[in-house]
């Protein structure tokens, strides 16, 4: 594949490994945009949230190149493959970075565990403007085809207005047909938790082991401006997000408590 | 260890593992405070942000008991710790959870990849009073003692006003003598990322492989108000941290955009 100085160059990327319907289908649509350049992982790296690998070195193999598409695959976790990506694999900085479609709602504090929203926000550290896709349904059988209109959608939108600095797009499908679906809404993150998280074991040698499992609480199921109440009423939601954590409506409170 | 109900009880993480000796200066300090339940893993776990282990099963191994502590060596990511402390270990939820000593800053960008910020994060989550603290030098020998004077003036500073949901605290100590220290600093997170973050190698069988590296580039220096300033000018920073990653500012232009 060569990038011409026209091209718009994509880097896709997702954590639920090469083989994931979601990938393929993201990998379809973007097609239409530009160029790509897939950065994924064999198997899956969910939950990976930003780790970094950092004891253990990283192995990049091209796996596949043809016009209009490079497939690469990358030992690391999902924020490994954009760095990797950005400072090693491409000619020059991506246009966008695209991640998903995963398997499973980011919405509401999932953003904060997600590998796919982790890749969203690398891209966005960087200044490139990058989203991060989702559907609402875990399974790896899910049904993928009536997300295409709404990446198309939101990427439109893309092309047309560019993101402000320091914020990339957390975007939500439900998992209903095509029809189903009422509209997309711009929403905020719901306020949630996980519930009842472990589930203890006996191995075969009568020593405990813990497996992570869990319900996701949702704090304000009533609130009609997030996330978890548009998925809920299926709705696409679309959550900005900002990679800069500081709570800025209580510095001047923490101010006078430190006394200064 | 016995928990009576006007304990306070004090959940101690980090991501440097059980020998760190910024985990040992924070017990130190943390005893005057409550009872400590401590969990944390034998090795390292930088750089792991909120990951979790969701494809392994997690096993947890009481090390230690005394009237005043507990510690506990456990085989996840920092966010596991926390997670299953509050879910299995503990008899109660903890009064606080509080995360380090770090070696090295968590300032800027670092809250989002940082493991004992992650763990921080996890606690805030559950509605718990949460602090991390980092020192900035990523040396194992790094001198800690200056550092006790400045966890404890935070705590005590807890200890009179609860924070409020969703906020915890990301405070980060200069490497200094502690007569060099200029006070405590509420700040906000400087925006800056990372670049040149790779090396790349050959094995002995002459294929490519790569090591994670890096250089922090502070995008503004000058900013008197963040916390690569205070640290670069020996303050203490404290910066709140939202769990709330929503950029609420740009939802009204982002619903014109999509034509709402």
């Amino acid at each position: 594949m060569k990038i011409e100085k026209d091209d718009r160059l994509i880097l896709i990327t997702n954590d639920d490994g090469l083989y994931a319907e979601g990938l393929s289908t993201l990998i379809d649509v973007m097609q239409e945009f530009g160029k790509l350049v897939v950065v994924s992982t064999i198997d899956s790296r969910s939950g990976m949230s930003q780790a970094l690998t950092v004891k253990m070195p990283i192995r990049i193999k091209l796996l596949k190149e043809t016009d209009k598409k490079r497939i690469y695959a990358c030992s690391g976790t999902p924020t490994d493959g954009v760095k990797i990506a950005v400072n090693q694999l491409l000619e020059r900085e991506p246009d966008w970075v695209v991640s998903g479609i995963n398997h499973g709602s980011n919405a509401s504090v999932s953003v904060i565990y997600s590998g796919t929203m982790a890749a969203a926000i690398e891209g966005c550290l960087y200044g490139i403007d990058s989203v991060g896709f989702s559907l609402n349904n875990f399974s790896s059988q899910a049904d993928f085809s009536h997300s295409k209109k709404y990446v198309r959608e939101i990427m439109n939108m893309l092309e047309k207005n560019k993101l402000p600095k320091g914020v990339c797009l957390n975007v939500n499908i439900p998992s209903v047909d095509g029809d189903g679906i009422r509209g997309v809404k711009v929403c905020r993150q719901a306020r949630g938790n996980w519930r009842e998280e472990f589930e203890k074991r006996k191995d075969p040698m009568g020593k405990s082991y813990y497996w992570l499992t869990g319900i996701f609480q949702n704090h304000e199921p009533e609130s009609e401006d997030t996330d978890e109440w548009a998925l809920s009423n299926n709705y696409v939601s679309v959550v900005p997000v900002s990679v800069d954590m500081t709570a800025h409506n209580y510095i001047g409170e923490l101010e006078k408590q430190i006394g200064k």
